[in-house]
């Protein structure tokens, strides 16, 4: 129930001096609401005395509701899914509005999450996984009782650097709504605000009532009593992830009522103008926008190395490299450093034979192999990153994929199983999944890309076909795939020089020669390895 | 990695006097194992002197991991899914022999759980829960790194009524073993025993080794002074587990290479003879055996109301009992009391409309209504009853099911989804999974059958037919089931008969009128939520 959002005791002029910085804003089209100017604070500019009498207000809320129950179903047939999320003071009322909104919903077609504390499991991963988790699937709601929003001001707030932190949120913030709304998800984000007087009658009321009474904590009363501060921090806060695709819309909660009328007619209007743009078909055309610049470099692949080796000389340097990579891996874990690797890589290039000899001395419990084959229908109904991002490692774990996310940009491009739009966009989206993993964990990403020549290729087909043992890894869709060597050849080029990224390299490995290929993959995970530790 | 089991300081008197108990077991096939008899401990039998030499184990290795490999994906074309469990003492080689089982393995068909200390999420939902969402679906392996065993037996021993705890974990974890080998999984347990000696050496190993020395923890230590009374403990333990479907393998480990070709032989030996009689068709054919006794009485249904209020009349009880409700909903979310609400009842008897009165004032972020809808390829690939249990509620929650469980004895019954004995089966592992719930959880099961006439039914289907608004919720499929009415009230009977417990009763709702109905529902709730405070 009711959370509490903890703030760090800072004077008030510590926030105007530090927090309260210029912020260009364009002037966006909100239903019914009227947006404050850029310099301006946009909670201090509501009328917080607004009313609704009785009488307008049963009217006006049951037609509402029945309207809701329509969309609700109207979304689901177009498939449209909808994040509603409710923020506001302590005592604000967001319990009394979720309440009023889940009952003109089918339960068949809503979540409601109630955001509190993270578990020991989502802390250890990156902020924003937890909610990567609970984004709706096509056509259902998932309504959010606080949010990312409250979680980034509490925990960041306990940090020193909590300036720096909570910009650094507000980004990540906007990026993870802007891959939603670019995937079609609506967005709606609403702040119940109250004045401190308010508040303060509202804590004393529950206090009296024996039922509610355990509810107000000491730590209710602290932030209380910070309240001009927070009010400062939230504006800027809400300021800074007030974009155009998913807007905040600040309700005046003094009066209950009136909160629940402009909650409501909010959601209903925005809800059904977007499913009427849907309809038309005239759904806001995505641009692909690159957010992390890749380097602009052509990677140059091989599929033969350089130099051969003996079998003898390799195995016996694969032999030494796999007791190196056991006591870096006990490393790792002990540091708690997680480290992601990565296999593309030609059908046939031998991605099992080589993860089977760079996890020969790992510790089994420390490391795990996804295996990625094409997304269930339960998994089409997310963003196609969600089904990857659930499987990253946290702590010290090694995750490797075999095939990835890289395949938005590989099969799903040129078996068109997505639109141009969808996977121009993708480049910039990895990039910037990738960067945040990083940059929040502290840990590592290798993608190896395992190259093999057409002809090489042909040959372990061949084998493959005319051995009982293999006969199995053989497919129709492997010969297929072959035909159309030449448009994965370009697509393969393009995903190499737009993903290849500083914190996120590729690695081409030659893989014509199975040995040298297993060799140059370990060497690679040791090498990145001893980088981290 | 290496987790420890703590054990409560006893005195080895105290577990020769009160946890060594007679226990007549059958005597089991088990591929080149001598059991030993129903009044030795299991575990002193073992011959820990047991070596294999350098030739014989690289020759043999090698061939039952290519008789693995290829089992793998046997069992994955037969559908069967498999459990392999590896207990031992800390230092026995745990980590190294799941080790040599992965690698035999394709990673696309197996999931490795290493299992821990339980999570907060975990800890606040009974024993099992964890476990029955780690079950492997079918075709495939779930390998567990420590399991149940460790868990029941570190948790268990940390209360003061350990020995009862711990007799009750064994019951549970037997009733689990069995409704999973019941739905067709196999399952092998392996305990990797060495002595207190061996255990003593590898540890200082570990300590001198500066990469490994971080491990060895003191409480490590401390539990290699308990040895002899864990000893005792654990060879009860597994006596009281080794049950015929589910049978021990205990495994001499001091020699790492005798442990893994026997862990490994015994495997391979198991799965070629479980896929054999599969293939045969030869399957054991299950038993129903009802392990909770339901009260053998038949439960009068009635559609219509005894008495008839008037609708002002009703109104206002309604008012007041919701407001009660609302008061209760704290009380039990306070004291932390979880509350199961189950809906079942004919198509159009009013389960919709009456959870949402029932909800009318309950706080929404302290329930939630779980929609019950055919099952999706995913969950069919599990046990039936997977997909419930992972929405139990925990704390102060109340999960409230529209259509449940009870499927399997309904829809799946007359509808022949699943076969006879599986639905036979099923009275009596519904009743032991609710027991378990009520039990574990100090929560309450609240089961309603809304009956209405089929007079009524008829009413209400031509309403809905002939409503705009309510168009929607009516199918071909309602009309088709309409036509199975007496075979559907067959069943229903049965199931009210066989399912109405002490812990969890049904209760029949007569909704010919939906007020009545309402009212009745929600008096029904206050009173369970009464009785639980």
């Amino acid at each position: 129930m009711p959370t509490g959002v903890f703030f760090r005791r800072v004077t008030r002029s510590r926030f105007t001096a530090s927090i309260i910085i210029p912020y260009v804003q364009d002037t966006i089209e909100c239903p019914g609401i009227v947006w404050p100017g850029a310099d301006e604070r946009m909670l201090d500019k509501l009328d917080l005395s607004k009313t609704t009498d009785e009488a307008k207000y049963e009217a006006t809320l049951e037609s509402l509701k029945e309207r809701l129950g329509v969309l609700q179903r109207t979304l689901r047939d177009q498939k449209i899914p909808t994040v509603i999320v409710i923020e506001g003071w302590n005592a604000a009322g967001i319990t009394m509005v979720v309440h009023e909104i889940v009952h003109a919903l089918d339960p068949r077609g809503y979540t409601l999450h109630a955001i509190e504390k993270p578990t020991g499991e989502e802390k250890s991963h990156t902020f924003l996984w937890r909610f990567w988790l609970r984004t709706p699937p096509r056509g259902r709601i998932a309504l959010f009782a606080r949010s990312w929003y409250s979680r980034a001001i509490s925990e960041e707030m306990q940090k020193h650097t909590w300036e720096k932190s909570l910009k650094s949120r507000a980004v990540q913030i906007n990026n993870f709504e802007k891959k939603l709304t670019d995937d079609g998800t609506i967005i709606l984000k609403f702040f119940l605000h109250i004045s401190k007087e308010e508040q303060k009658q509202r804590l004393e009321e529950r206090e009296r009532n024996p039922l509610t009474a355990w509810l107000v904590t000491p730590s209710i009363w602290n932030i209380h009593r910070h309240y001009e501060d927070s009010l400062v921090l939230i504006d800027d806060f809400i300021q800074k992830t007030d974009t155009e695709i998913a807007p905040w819309i600040p309700i005046e909660a003094t009066d209950r009522k009136y909160a629940i009328l402009k909650v409501y007619s909010s959601i209903v209007k925005a809800l059904e103008k977007k499913s009427e743009a849907a309809k038309e078909n005239k759904a806001r055309k995505v641009k692909a926008k690159e957010v992390v610049k890749p380097k602009k470099v052509t990677v140059k692949r091989h599929s033969h190395p350089e130099k051969v080796f003996t079998k003898d000389e390799l195995q016996e340097t694969l032999a030494n490299l796999q007791i190196e990579m056991l006591e870096l891996h006990y490393l790792l874990f002990k540091r708690k450093i997680p480290l992601m690797i990565v296999y593309e890589g030609w059908d046939a290039a031998g991605k099992g034979g080589n993860i089977t000899r760079v996890t020969r001395f790992m510790n089994p419990l420390g490391y795990y192999v996804v295996p990625i084959a094409a997304p269930t229908p339960h998994e089409k109904e997310y963003h196609y990153l969600r089904r990857f991002i659930k499987h990253f490692p946290t702590g010290g774990d090694i995750a490797i994929f075999d095939r990835s996310w890289y395949g938005r940009v590989l099969v799903e491009r040129v078996e068109k199983f997505c639109t141009e739009p969808e996977w121009q966009r993708a480049y910039g989206e990895i990039n910037e999944m990738e960067e945040d993993f990083v940059y929040s964990s502290g840990g590592g990403i290798i993608k190896f890309w395992l190259e093999i020549s057409k002809e090489e290729q042909l040959k372990r087909f061949q084998q493959r076909a005319s051995d009982p043992m293999k006969i199995y890894k053989i497919t129709e869709e492997d010969w297929r795939n072959r035909e159309k060597w030449d448009t994965y050849d370009e697509a393969i080029d393009e995903m190499l020089a737009r993903t290849s990224t500083d914190v996120a390299p590729w690695t081409v490995v030659e893989s014509d020669d199975k040995w040298f290929a297993r060799v140059k993959a370990l060497r690679t995970v040791i090498a990145t390895a001893q980088k981290l530790l």
